[in-house]
């Protein structure tokens, strides 16, 4: 126990030093506030820019002609300026595995303005992804400012992801089990349950009291559950589960092959961007590209062309594949939501439940976080889904494999 | 793998080798299905049969003066025909941990018994250890019909625990969730995902084609969460998980002083018996006793007499701690929402919302799992209440110590 660096008052030393627990408890409500406010605003920041950005896109479409160039510039400032934050994610990971120096603060920045070209100039990609940077290297700060040990600086990156995750999705609770799940397939620890939930909390009460509010989604009609309704919950979580493994293998096969033949780096970009220009011009839509949240809105309510998922699952791979910033999550929901809708045409089950359980399966299967993902279904379609949401993705998280899309998360256990 | 054994077709046998996840989920659906059916049977008939029970004691009352004789006959039953089962609970978890010879199947009709005895002679005790015994011996007794490794064995417990309390209390998803973390403190496995969640929803799907319904709870008033609030569902987690310290340490200690004090077994249900039927008799009135769940119901709706919670923690710890079956989980919510309640009269949170916060926060506290708890107040209550029930069960595990309720819980990893 580190009470006495603090100095605290001899009695309050001996009153924790009898009970830890609530030294610990304290300790954590105390930091987690700290990372929840910073995180938290952060988030409600990159929501209202990444709104704002989304907007003007839509109304000067022609700025996508550019979207070869912008990738370039971001190439260039990250290959000067980026290197030791590149592995984005997976350095946060890393550090939770093997903690080594503190994670840069600039990644922040550098994440944010990153993301927000990839989004004005219309690549398709996320936004998680830029909040866990954001949530971790903004935490890590704090690494040093307090003086925290190894184990403190896990939690601490924990709680950074949870707040991230929580905040920008305004679920706090799957924001938390994510936290605590992500970092290890195959099992969750309970020791850093007060910082992930306290950070994730804390960091959307912060965004929501700077009055960002997040999207709603409904699932229309959830039918009674029955025997054959299991079973043909079940036959989609497997499909969603397959799908996660095409996006993974696709984004990083495309990643491979770009690294392959562009030695340097900020030249990827510019030809993925190219690649992602050009479709939407023979497309003639931009419903794929940026997050798509309308497409995923239509997708609870009525059939789309059962092709739509197949489409995004492409652009996004290119997208991402060519290090274009932004984060896989978004459009996982997009390729889920849509493969759900789709798979109304063969399961009779409501299109709004598939589109709901593929909504959260597919990124369930591709993050191997299957508790957190059911978690987020209830916050954010409500209870009565809940079994069927649970099969798909337990289902999904099953049948995708070893591999996730983040690299470096381990294997703490088999899957079956 | 096991397929072989059963003689599949080759074609089948060299797929399965190639995809074991498919195998593993075809297998684990058909025994989870068949569990569910036989778990969810009992579930039912057990349900039922206790209503019946109930209502007959709350209409000719005299019976509580036999609760002794009741409790003395009991006993003997155990003493001569159930030494090898009367470890109950925790004979289930120390055979998930360490593997030994099969759980007599005569487990589940003397548990069933036992405790309808338990409720009809009016002590004070639940049924979900019941619903988990019944669900484990069933369970059990397919390891030899279906020749199961010991690894698959650990599996069906897991499924069988999780079908007997989803199907018991109607919440599939907190029944599964709580199978996978019982049997280990502070870390949850993943492995067992597929047949702790397939068994439950098939057993509450067979509860509810058998027409049983189950207790609806509500909350009627849940304030948006703000910072204040935060910080008073942590105070009342603090007290929530101390409450559970002293049910679990009351209840073994006089459990340990009817031992000390009386050697022949069938004599302490006797002595036991008789002081809860005189305390009955001395507070004049019968809410104390059973299930209690009129008193659940009413602590989410009004204000009642503060001291409701200690009454029923020592009328239920000497009811548990002179040997009467039953189980500890409906008395803890009877327990948790009346201290909730209670906690109304301090803490500026409306006194539904701290009913529902202790019904689950104590329970969690008690047999730590916090997010079977979490998951169970989402299933139970909706998910408004979610952020509020999160923390105040995760602080209540924290404060509640390392010893639960059940004694062959191991120590996965330290709280804190």
């Amino acid at each position: 126990m580190s009470a006495s660096r603090f100095r605290l008052p001899a009695f309050l030393v001996d009153f924790f030093w009898k009970f830890p627990h609530v030294f610990f408890l304290l300790k954590w409500l105390l930091i987690s506030g700290i990372v929840g406010v910073l995180v938290g605003s952060a988030s409600a920041f990159f929501l209202v820019s990444l709104d704002w950005v989304t907007n003007w896109r839509e109304s000067h479409v022609w700025i996508i002609a550019f979207l070869p160039v912008a990738g370039f510039c971001v190439g260039c400032l990250y290959y000067y300026f980026g290197k030791t934050v590149e592995a984005g994610n997976n350095l946060l990971l890393d550090n939770i595995h093997r903690p080594s120096g503190i994670i840069p603060f600039r990644m922040a920045p550098l994440v944010l303005f990153g993301t927000l070209v990839t989004h004005l100039f219309g690549g398709s990609a996320g936004r998680e992804g830029t909040a866990l940077q954001i949530g971790g290297s903004t935490a890590d700060q704090l690494t040093k400012l307090l003086g925290l040990r190894p184990r403190d600086r896990k939690f601490l990156l924990i709680a950074g992801i949870a707040a991230g995750f929580g905040s920008v999705f305004g679920t706090p609770m799957a924001g938390a089990v994510f936290g605590l799940e992500v970092f290890l397939v195959g099992s969750l620890r309970y020791n850093a349950l007060i910082p992930a939930f306290a950070a994730s909390i804390f960091a959307d009460l912060t965004t929501k009291a700077w009055q960002v509010g997040h999207t709603h989604y409904q699932i229309p009609i959830v039918p009674e559950l029955t025997l054959p309704f299991v079973l043909y919950a079940a036959g989609a979580g497997a499909v969603f589960g397959l799908c996660s493994i095409v996006f993974g293998e696709l984004t990083h096969e495309i990643g491979a092959y770009l690294k392959r033949i562009l030695a340097f780096a900020p030249l990827r970009p510019l030809v993925g961007g190219a690649v992602v220009a050009l479709a939407v011009w023979a497309l003639g839509t931009t419903k794929y590209i940026g997050l798509g949240i309308p497409t995923i809105l239509e997708s609870f309510q009525t059939h789309l062309p059962p092709y739509d998922f197949l489409i995004k699952i492409l652009l996004t791979a290119i997208t991402l594949g060519a290090s274009f910033k932004g984060g896989e999550v978004t459009p996982l929901f997009f390729i889920g939501a849509t493969l759900g809708n789709a798979l109304s045409y063969v399961l009779p089950l409501p299109v709004g439940l598939l589109a709901g359980m593929g909504f959260v399966a597919v990124f369930a299967g591709a993050t191997n976080t299957p508790l957190a993902c059911t978690i987020m279904a209830l916050e954010l379609f409500g209870v009565a889904c809940g079994p069927y949401v649970a099969i798909a993705c337990i289902i999904a998280y099953v049948f995708s494999g070893h591999r996730g899309i983040y690299g470096s998360q381990r294997i703490g256990q088999s899957k079956h």
